[in-house]
């Protein structure tokens, strides 16, 4: 997997909410061997670290040829975003094209438990 | 009916959201004989099992010739789709396209009660 | 005051909500006799009818040649509609073309109390 | 039928182009009788006259219980502006809501003979 | 094939253009037997005869469960309207949803000869 | 100041809503002299009396040659208001034209009082 | 009249095209007494000289208590811009507020004669 | 290269308008390696053949990991289908996403030569 | 840095919110040394002090040439932002252009202690 | 000034249309020192020659901090893009942000005369 850089939090006193929006998201029906194509847009409340943009962009990238499930890319994103930064929160959504007359949606959140 | 396929969730031990569009939908009032057109849009948390998409798809064509008012398909649906992937949380929204100057929108909602 | 006629909820043991919404419905100012132009909108959850959509589009019509005032058509049509169907709850919005450079919104509602 | 006034041109010198738009008209359908409703544009290059804006305004009032058809309607404004206000051109352009599940716009002009 | 009924021009000395727009167009794709939907759009100028709007709407209807492709339909719709009203000139345009992530327009017109 | 007039609630036994939109509102710039221009919404919840809408355009006509901050115009508004119909609650929110690159919105509330 | 500054064409050996936009005009109705509100749309291809900004802006605050006719309004304004910079083609586009029910758009145009 | 599909035109007495567009189109930056998106507009006035639709999907495919740019992109794509179904007229346009601040759009024709 | 400017807030005694938008905000990327556009949004409940506009305008314009990150502007705009008026409570919302298809926004918020 | 690559036009037999559309862009106002913002647009048809898109990006950088009017920059582009790549024709629009209420679009075209 793409190395997901981070940097330091430049304020970490104060909880706010960070969000990017990648609109060129592609991967490929693990079914059809088609490619699938949708929005995804992650937000989160940092700790520590804050998501480093041309990474995220590289990570986004690797799914391109990747046979997989909406609903696994979105927990797969999620997880490997809040292994990455860990997160007070995080929240991400998946916005998919036109299949079968059919357009999907899907979001999945973290929150950090008190004593993690 | 057709038979609504589904899959296992890839990701039990979290709660997320899944919302599938169809822009294309169409059933027959029962009093006029005449189509019906309707986006349908359904969101669910799965619990064990997540609905297919292919199997979804046709689903919704079965009503294409059947009569039925709009409350009732919009109960009808939903009551098909929880006994199908049996979800945490379940809503089904039909949106009508103008009759007699008049469009229509019915949202009818299902949570899993604790006990079941 | 014209019949309106209703027909059983196909799901009483569920609540959920219906919402009809006519963008071409007309009344006449009391104090200029001039046509008013606005888009009603009815949203409520059933108890053990439905309104019947052909005849509510006929109980608008009435409205057509009626002296009436933004605030007063509102909540008649609330009290007419509660009347005819009984539902567990009920909200009327009317929203009104411009008129000496403003533009107006009025919304009423309506819950069905415990002992009633 | 109402009389539609008319001023001097301001400008009698220059040919310019007037546009009014009423999205508040209404007629009734001659064959069932129901309210047919539209948005009214009349555009024209005045020649000695334009059209006053309040008795325009009257002017369509008067169709609000007219039994008459869409393309009637259309042809029937054009005829009676053109007499009102004789100008070097003008189209009628009226565009009305769904009925059946089709929408319909109707566009009829008029341009002065030379030698008229 | 349903009879497309037509109703004599009110204001044949004048060309002048009516469009009808039909968002609730659906056929059958002739290779899946799956059910395709369009926007339907004709644009006409009558020279006898106008096209009755109840008609025009039967007619689309019957085409919900006709195996057709996109282009022959435009031209069998422009072929059939033709016909029936023998306009002076007509444009048939039909707009499709999206299918294999690729959406269709399809466009055809007639101009009545000088010497048919 | 122009006289606000008011006219008896027609449903005091009611809560509900009332929202009054002006695209129209121009003041002037109590710094620069030069006119600024808003959209002005006015909300509110009458009591015993509702707020009579020509009277309101005239009041507003009154800012017209006013010098007066953008801050002073929404809280001066929502007192007279207030003052003039003595509502359950109410919201007066101004929507301010570009100056200097910057939009600016102001929203003040008012709720009655218990013992007030 | 205010002084409508210029300044030199910086590239008067090209024909290109320069649109003013302002949608903050207002005027004032000389039959009600009523203030009027517009957007402004200048469009000309200088010929030596270009309008200058922020005069311009002063020009239209002239209007601001001005009681004039939308159809005098725009022939006015394209005749004081095209004496105070001479232009090889100029065109003026006012579109009015809702009045009555009825929006409004004048456009008149100039352009330069060859002996002149 | 995939095999371009065709099938008959049906209606080839006729010149008639075919327009597809495939809002997910993807190819590969030859300088970056980074991939690109686009949304692809084919339309075409067909002689003898149509092009297919599920097949033309397939051919769209196969830019997915080709390294080209925009420019060529465009006009190897008209090429390629002028080629396959030798149509009366045909254009291609290519709408990219932003890069470095900059969004683009190709615009490329073909009309068939007389004596061709 | 510059000076922003207050004013006495007109009404202390209610608590109302105050939002200036800026979408003509730009910095400079610390990393490639190349301009980042934004719109800037503040949001805030004055209590003693008013932002003055124009000083507003020209706090914002220092950071044209200041290389800062995404998170750190937010950051350092609320902080001086909040010194400068002392608010009850104050939001800012940044939302970039967008980079390597990626757009962003950043939200953070204060709200005054109690005993502060 | 920056250096303007270009690359060799990949099918100079067909002349087809290029748009590079950059939304921020920003020079300085040589009036007040203040920044203008605004969307340029430049269309060409190359002949031998196209415009690099990165080099392009920093040409438009070079205006960050030049003070220039708008009918001034518009020309300035098109000199200096016509000058490196020497296409057939080219078009630059500049379309500026609300300054004292009013919003500015600046046109200029270029055609390759037939004996140059």
């Amino acid at each position: 997997m793409a190395n997901i850089e981070t940097f330091p939090n430049p304020k970490r006193e104060r909880p706010y909410l960070i969000t990017h929006i990648n609109a060129e998201f592609t991967s490929v029906c693990p079914k059809t061997g088609l490619p699938d194509f949708a929005t995804v847009t992650v937000k989160y409340v940092p700790d520590e670290l804050c998501l480093e943009l041309k990474s995220l962009k590289y990570y986004f990238l690797e799914f391109r040829s990747k046979g997989i499930f909406y609903e696994d890319v979105t927990n797969v994103i999620l997880d490997d975003l809040v292994e990455a930064c860990k997160p007070l929160e995080m929240e991400v959504i998946t916005e998919w094209g036109v299949r079968g007359g059919i357009s999907s949606i899907i979001q999945a959140g973290y929150v950090k438990s008190e004593n993690s």
